[in-house]
């Protein structure tokens, strides 16, 4: 019982943020991830009593944990920061696929669809874009790059590599992950 | 006759422009964009007969406009390349106000919506990138970068403007210009 309760949870939230993927936030309604999910309709108020909104901050949680995990997980393999960079782009152009070109849900595309008109979404993407950063600003750290440094590298490094997946995309090719890792050479060996 | 014929398909073009900036693509309908521009049905389709997406294309390519105007207007005020973009940037941050962050539609946000469903769209989200990065390519060489360097700065350039906008929305300050404008200094100082 605990079991298929659980279940069900999951597959109301999975059909929703893959809804919020390929529809964005505005173009998905509760009814759709009713529909979709195959969950009776007072299920979903019951596990997500805030509704859409609920749902699509959960479903921002999960992404955020996904790429976490991956992005210390390539990182860890190098010790060195501007190497473990590069290769972690090495990975990600060589992974890229025009015909499936990403898997998550883009926090960027709901963040700019949501901030202005909820301020709870609007703050789980920041913590999202926070996440992620801070994972480069640790190795940075570690690598022996100041603080200061340390977090404009962060941001700026999210931005490049954020700015690499939406081109990508548009581009139908990798070479943007390809450029990216040349300017994030000159910008790393400038600061040690 | 004429005039009023321009009036409202400017009207129509003007509310879709609005309401794919607010909602996105999959959320807007034509009736909604009927409805809102007060335009008679048939008149969509007789200045638009591609529908909602050529009303997206042709929205895109006002945006475009808009943006490359201001652009080229604003790196035109200093003939040395980063003077021009930090120059750029400190606008931007100067301007930015967190209650009304952006006046434009976001072709990012679109492009992640619809690249991977209307082949048009795609290729309208790519000609807008490819306008922009050329604005800075071309500043670039004025400056004396060579057109690799030119090409790879216009892209990185493009890439971070573009993430300390949707940043800048999140977290509700201007920071993320400063920082960027920051690290562009260093890009573009290794290649002088």
């Amino acid at each position: 019982m605990e079991k298929n309760k659980g279940k069900s949870r999951h597959k109301i939230l999975e059909t929703a943020g893959e809804l919020f993927k390929s529809q964005g936030y505005h173009a998905t309604g509760l009814n759709q991830i009713i529909k979709e999910s195959g969950a009776p309709k007072g299920s979903i108020y019951h596990y997500f009593p805030g509704g859409k909104e609920e749902l699509a901050i959960e479903s921002i949680k999960l992404a955020v944990e996904k790429v976490k995990e991956g992005l210390i997980d390539n990182l860890s393999r190098y010790s060195e920061p501007l190497k473990s960079i590069e290769e972690l782009l090495k990975k990600m152009a060589d992974e890229f696929n025009p015909h499936n070109p990403y898997h998550g849900l883009s926090i960027n595309m709901l963040a700019m669809e949501t901030s202005l008109i909820s301020e709870p979404l609007r703050c789980a993407c920041l913590e999202a874009f926070k996440t992620w950063e801070n994972i480069f600003y640790d190795k940075l750290i570690e690598g022996g790059f100041s603080p200061e440094d340390a977090e404009d590298l962060g941001m700026t490094i999210h931005f490049l590599v954020e700015g690499a997946v939406a081109l990508s995309l548009v581009r139908q090719d990798n070479k943007p992950f390809l450029i990216v890792s040349r300017q994030i050479r000159k910008l790393l060996n400038k600061n040690t």
